[in-house]
């Protein structure tokens, strides 16, 4: 059958002219009303259906972000925006993108907020979360799972404490979790955990830098933090990255996919590490409970060694570990989830070392795996590790400290 | 020469252990002290300098952010938290991501605006800025050219005017200008222009989404909107997107290169437009003045037919065009830009249309060109341009007004 020629003529030539809105026509802005426009716009709305899939929820829940610590900025400055000195509650482990957004509130009196202590293993109990409550609380915090220390807070029950603390009270405070770390390997779905606000990355889970997102319940007062134009309902200025939101979907969908077995692979190989370093005989602390822990995170202490040295010493052997959160390193001061543990009066109940867990203020280093992870990498790595102890054994000899000579 | 074993092994072997920061050891972390951290640091750092380079800055005066939309409310939101109840002066022609942080300002009572009004043409005059200065003024906000109807503002005698103004009254007024539209085609070089702080993104010039920049001159008593991570000097938290900012600096310097050639370039062909247009008897109004304008930038209005549908039929014929700003397509109101001309009384300069300019409320096309547009597509859409006119006149048969009905 023989085509129109109009047809053909209109199907074939194709002019861009709207370079103002967007230099590169095969990413036109997903607001033009033109055809390449919608075009994008159906791919950015299909990634968001994706992403809400995953997580059982509405693809009009679904808020994306520049990254993590914007979604944890816009779900808790949104929120405390609508309301007269609110009270926060939050854990003293956060990321730093929640807890410098808090502090921020309290030094310029926006809100009052409290820091309920994690305990010795770095979990906290969803009984202090509940007597933190009080009649102007509107938000709680608290995150999925540890950056440092990999430990798993137990969200469904504090999201329980909360709904009965609301039911009581005739109240609604708003739980948000940062579930950047957890998302690799927890359960997800928003009916389960009984959240509110949920943010996520994609840099974490194997997609490109420069995404995230906010899971917003139906009905969450958010407000935008930042101002112009009304995409990503109202809640996030700017032109949408497609191209990324594409990535952070088909990234998540893997992740789901790969879940069961990467956990099971991964915590498997974590247990083997631990072992590992207790048959070199290397003198450690593991930081953060054993059980309630992500199965790709090993965070130790090694006693009167600069764990910043070790993780030097550690990469010019090819191997890439970390002291604490990037997102903090380089600025000389102590982790302050290592600091929290440490805080807590009792001896850690996975101290391997001989030391007194209690008085380790020598930091720590952070060995997390991921997909290309293997049992060679392990004993390389441990291996390693236990040939530059001995070698900086030699010049770190450890000082018995005088308690009386101290003030 | 044999290589030494033990360097040889240390080269070779590598053992990501750093998921939790990254999941990818192709794009670490930057914050990471590792060496795939460092490494990465570096190529922010040289991109960094590369885009300071280029606009005569120092290094430390570049923040990379999400998108220009993101810099310019940091430069606005960031400046007037310094200040109880500060001034501020713009115009009626700025981006969403300028007028709506300003009215955010102004309806939580952060800070009193003057919106002086741009002329006929969408310029604004240099004077009426130094008017509206006072003594309560901290930050002055200036677009370089218009998103819309691409005119090109005066920032050079706007800053001269502010510095006169400090001079004598013995202050510090801060000038911004969102130079989004204007990096393609007008010089950038910081101290030519005088400004304090320029916000540009990527898109906008041939680089990726998800990424922009905000020129802060030093010593700006600028502080962060969103917290968290010391990243980008304290002013912007989150993990640097290391390949967005190498691709941007790359698009920069491709932009400055190709510069006055594509500004010779589209000079000729966005005149050759116009000149085709009016050959065509097409009756139409040219937006903005014709001089002080993007050499890329036709933006028209045509009596009596709604712009929306002229966009869809043009890109059902492949031709993509647009109404107004993506950020606010789809909103259903007429574009703030025109109607601020608009309602300047005397006729638009360029009106090459019988009917009265300032009568106009059928919106406006735009058409932007760029490096890939030819004469042949101008051809095409001016033909099909006049072939929809045809068509729609039909239908869209002028209607007289009659005052005398209105109340």
């Amino acid at each position: 059958m023989p085509k129109s020629n109009i047809k053909t003529s209109k199907a074939t030539k194709k002019v861009y002219m709207d370079y103002a809105s967007s230099a590169l026509s095969v990413s036109a802005n997903p607001g033009a009303i033109h055809s390449l426009g919608v075009a994008e716009k159906n791919k950015l709305e299909k990634s968001r259906g994706i992403v809400a899939g995953i997580l059982n929820a509405h693809s009009s829940e679904i808020v994306f972000t520049s990254g993590a610590t914007e979604s944890n900025n816009l779900a808790i400055l949104g929120l405390v925006k609508a309301v007269k000195m609110p009270h926060i509650v939050t854990t003293n482990i956060e990321h730093a993108s929640v807890l410098e957004v808090c502090k921020h509130l309290e030094n310029t009196k926006q809100a009052e907020v409290t820091y309920v202590p994690v305990d010795a293993n770095g979990v906290v109990d969803p009984q202090k979360i509940k007597k933190a409550l009080k009649a102007n609380t509107i938000l709680v915090s608290v995150m999925y799972a540890n950056n440092e220390i990999g430990t798993i807070q137990p969200i469904k029950e504090i999201a329980k404490e909360i709904r009965h603390f609301d039911k009581i009270n005739n109240k609604k405070i708003f739980f948000h979790t940062d579930a950047t770390q957890a998302v690799n390997y927890l359960p997800i779905s928003i009916p389960q955990l009984g959240v509110d606000l949920m943010s996520f990355n994609s840099v974490k889970i194997y997609g490109p830098k420069g995404i995230g997102a906010l899971y917003v319940k139906k009905n969450t007062p958010l407000t935008p933090i930042m101002f112009g134009g009304n995409q990503e309902f109202g809640l996030r200025p700017g032109t949408e990255n497609v191209s990324l939101a594409v990535e952070l979907s088909k990234a998540l969908q893997t992740t789901e996919n790969k879940k069961e077995k990467e956990i099971k692979r991964l915590t498997q190989l974590r247990d083997y590490f631990i072992k590992k370093l207790k048959s070199k005989n290397v003198d450690f602390v593991l930081n953060g409970d054993l059980e309630k822990r992500l199965p790709n995170n090993i965070n130790i202490t090694i006693p009167n060694i600069p764990s910043d040295l070790l993780v030097i010493e550690l990469s010019t052997r090819g191997i890439m570990a970390s002291t604490k959160s990037a997102c903090k390193a380089g600025d000389g001061k102590a982790s302050h989830v290592i600091k929290a543990i440490r805080s807590e009066i009792k001896p850690a109940r996975n101290a391997f070392s001989i030391a007194d867990a209690g008085e380790e203020t020598d930091g720590s280093i952070r060995f997390s795996l991921g997909r290309q992870t293997t049992k060679s990498d392990i004993d390389y790595t441990v291996k390693s590790l236990s040939e530059i102890l001995t070698k900086l054994k030699k010049w770190y000899t450890p000082t018995p400290i005088n308690f009386f000579d101290l003030k």
